[in-house]
């Protein structure tokens, strides 16, 4: 058996998200949600890659899809230093880091369970971003801050 | 940037499990431990992959590690179909199925709450293979019965 067998095949389309902080990548599967994947699309994982940049790093790869601009604001909260590929017909068509906006809306639910983003009301979560470096978010409803993101990815 | 720098690249030693059943890689990464690994190991996992023999199949690479037949009996219950590669020098140096053995120590919790296993005491679970296709487990100290791996391992 050829050990090309086993290698991982480049994707003709899909998206790359590189320089995942070491160790995150499963977490950034989650936000993707593999589950709702079209059902062609194999999802490469890469934990724990050398990289110039990090010294190490994830990597994850999903054929046939382009993440929306909340997946990537969830992306940008759990791992700053992630870039996006854009991959068509086998060619890098755009590459960019991920960016934290102004406010992140929905992606998160606030901690505080008096919040009235947490009541079952029509009102989706809201954030502002309060600091950049580590980033810090505060809910507009609350004021509640936010700097563990992981446990809180809605 | 070259679509190369996207592969994935094979691996100099190591272990791969292949023909994991579609959508269970992520467990059989917990069974592996990830933590765990030597420093310098680079994992890699492929989700829903075509395969000819199952339709869909999913694949983990690990660097520099050989599986101890503990997490090898666990990967058989979870996947049955799994087969493992032993990888040296870039070449497979052995490839065998995942095979169940007649009894299983110590990979999985009893789930029956009174069970002398799950007591403050030094026992170690211990359970008798009662059926194979699929798979049951009964308990040689309580007669419980497992079917659902997935949520009972130690």
């Amino acid at each position: 058996m050829a050990v090309r067998e086993l290698k991982i095949t480049p994707i003709k389309n899909g998206t790359v998200i590189d320089h995942i902080a070491n160790g995150l990548a499963l977490e950034v599967l989650k936000i993707i949600g593999v589950q709702s994947l079209d059902k062609d699309s194999t999802v490469s994982v890469a934990l724990h890659v050398r990289s110039n940049k990090l010294g190490w790093k994830d990597i994850v790869k999903v054929e046939n899809m382009e993440l929306s601009p909340r997946k990537v604001n969830a992306i940008a909260l759990v791992s700053p230093t992630a870039t996006i590929s854009i991959i068509r017909e086998f060619k890098v068509r755009e590459k960019r880091p991920v960016d934290l906006p102004e406010r992140i809306l929905g992606i998160l639910r606030c901690p505080n369970p008096n919040c009235i983003s947490n009541q079952p009301e029509p009102i989706e979560s809201e954030f502002e971003v309060s600091q950049r470096r580590p980033v810090v978010l505060t809910c507009v409803y609350c004021d509640r801050q936010v700097d563990d993101f992981l446990h809180h990815l809605s």
